[in-house]
């Protein structure tokens, strides 16, 4: 794997879940990393989204070290939740010899209960000692439910110069980003040499296309977030709109590409499922009608069945807050195959979009009945 | 069984569903019946609604019979579906020797098939022949994958005179009506001589405590229809406030049985839970939050389990479009018994709203898999 310069990674497991389980990981970038940064739409937000957007706001973006657990959301954990997290990112600047205004804390699990802070400021030492190159204890120590890790990576050429992206994300359940600006959890590294307002805007029109296009239970999470972080290595001169084309390409692959791993690895999920709205006014009249059936628990029963019961992409289109012509038609490849194409034609204008969600099986209702 | 003067009931199977299962209904109201009716909030309304909300305004909501099919929703068959309910009614009314203007359709079932005219046309002499004051087989020809027959009536007594209400509905799954002024079906028979003004008044507030209150999988349907009717059998000299209330209170418990009878058999349900949101700053708050709970995959999921996983209540009141601070609290029955009363107080205002959904188990996907 072809890795950003100026990225280290480490991953262990603490027993924040069980003696077993990977579930502390840390990201450190020695010479600093700016970027931006995307936290959820739901009302409800995490102690580490309300101290990292603090936090990144005073640094305009600027990252030395992110630290990330799972098993524990601290959320809904109040003021303490909030002083506990800031707990942490001193700690891990202690070790590292940093300003702990660099360090960004990110967590995903259960809701509602404190971090259990002994066992995690314990293994801080272990953690830092295992940082190197290789990202693949970090992309596992991030998972819940999730079944398999999920990384992507693109490498291409700017005037002749490597210029690499990585993307690291976890997801399974609990996904509906409805993004002001969010999404679930989803660590992009480059080592681009690019403005945070270039980066700023490329990044909104990426996770738009991937992250908000999903969608495994219709779920917003209080906890997802995005990072797309430069550590400004490579440094390309006169960026010209061709080059920034080449790198926006790339990141929206990375991004896409993360973002259906996520579908696949929706909890319970048989199938993977891309739903394409054309002919809507608006891209955002075809945005409501995708998701309205990517979220119709009777459409994801119905697939998981392959029974084609085409009815319920109309009841779901119509309880979308759209206006609806008659003629409305619906295409579809075979329900048979793993991977599905719906196509809903509402032949009102020039608009599409697509959204990408899994079906709805007995394992989804077996995972969620026991999670805690 | 006390039923209202005035009307007559009847039901068989024509073959819509198979041979063996009831799915025509009649009612008929010999000397006029006058009321309200209620129609779904989905932008796609099924050709029986069309049609029905049409006559309706034309005859100022006079009925005579309503003819009521199950196992086809006659929904997106377009203007030939529209026909064909129109047919129906005019083989219905030649046979009842009335205005065809005075019949109105209504349906339930598969969407996107035309009605099988014929074997519904062959079956209406029998059908007619069936007319009498028990109401139970037509109660039963309009369920689809109901598990029971959902019936609700009250006696009460005004001015010494006794005023029957009777209440017949189905639906077990697509249930979240919501109500522009909609939801599934259900239909309501009185004797009470009432002013239409007065009894929509009175029933818009029943409906919405009621019908308007509940969701099953969130899905909201095309074809629901509730039907408020008066036979005016029964004339109270000078309706006075006092009567009012008490016939108001007579019609809300009616509403509130069937919609509650409604949850209790949706679709693979184990358990019936009733979510009150309290200390909202409006009703319409307090119904949003509560609604973004009872339509959680994940909080059904887990009550199923029964697994007290508040976070996932935290996390779909965030989700809910409103403000919220810091304390909100929940209190919860055990999760152990049938029964669920769970309260979240958001601590802002005096408002509050109780919704009625079920939990989420392998049996909904079952059934939700295979029908068509």
């Amino acid at each position: 794997m072809k890795i950003p310069k100026g990225f280290l990674f480490s991953g262990i497991s603490c027993g924040i879940k069980n003696r077993l389980k990977p579930d502390l990981g840390l990201v450190y970038a020695p010479e600093y990393a700016q970027g931006v940064y995307f936290f959820t739409g739901n009302r409800v937000k995490a102690a580490p989204l309300l101290l990292g957007r603090a936090k990144l706001k005073k640094t305009k973006g600027k990252i030395k070290a992110l630290l990330v657990n799972s098993g524990n959301a601290n959320c809904f954990t109040g003021q303490k939740g909030i002083q506990d997290a800031e707990y942490t990112c001193k700690a891990v600047a202690d070790i590292l010899r940093i300003d702990s205004r660099y360090v960004i804390p990110s967590s995903t699990g259960v809701i509602g209960k404190r971090l259990p802070l002994r066992i995690i400021l314990e293994s801080l030492p272990q953690l830092v000692c295992g940082l190197d190159e290789e990202p693949s204890a970090f992309s596992q120590a991030i998972l819940t439910t999730d079944s398999f890790k999920k990384i992507a990576c693109r490498e291409f050429r700017l005037k002749g110069k490597a210029v690499r992206i990585l993307g690291i994300a976890k997801g399974a359940g609990m996904i509906y980003p409805r993004l002001k600006q969010a999404t679930m959890l989803a660590f992009i590294f480059t080592d681009l040499n690019i403005k945070n307002a270039l980066l700023n805007k490329i990044s909104k029109n990426c996770v738009d296309l991937s992250f908000n296009s999903i969608s495994v239970d219709g779920c917003c999470s209080t906890n997802d977030s995005v990072f797309v972080l430069s550590s400004k290595k490579v440094g390309i001169r006169s960026l010209s709109s061709k080059d920034l084309k080449v790198f926006s390409e790339g990141l929206s692959e990375v991004c896409l590409d993360l973002a259906k791993k996520i579908v696949q690895d929706g909890e319970g999920a048989t199938k993977f499922i891309a739903i394409t709205i054309k002919g809507a006014v608006s891209r955002s009249e075809a945005r409501k009608a995708a998701f309205s059936i990517a979220n119709s628990s009777l459409f994801k029963t119905a697939i998981y069945g392959e029974n084609p019961n085409w009815g319920r992409i109309i009841q779901a289109v119509g309880q979308a807050d759209i206006s609806l012509k008659e003629n409305v038609s619906i295409k579809s490849t075979s329900l048979k195959s793993k991977n599905i194409d719906i196509s809903v034609d509402l032949k009102r204008g020039g608009f599409s979009w697509t959204v990408y969600t899994c079906d709805f099986s007995p394992e989804y209702i077996k995972i969620n009945a026991q999670y805690s």
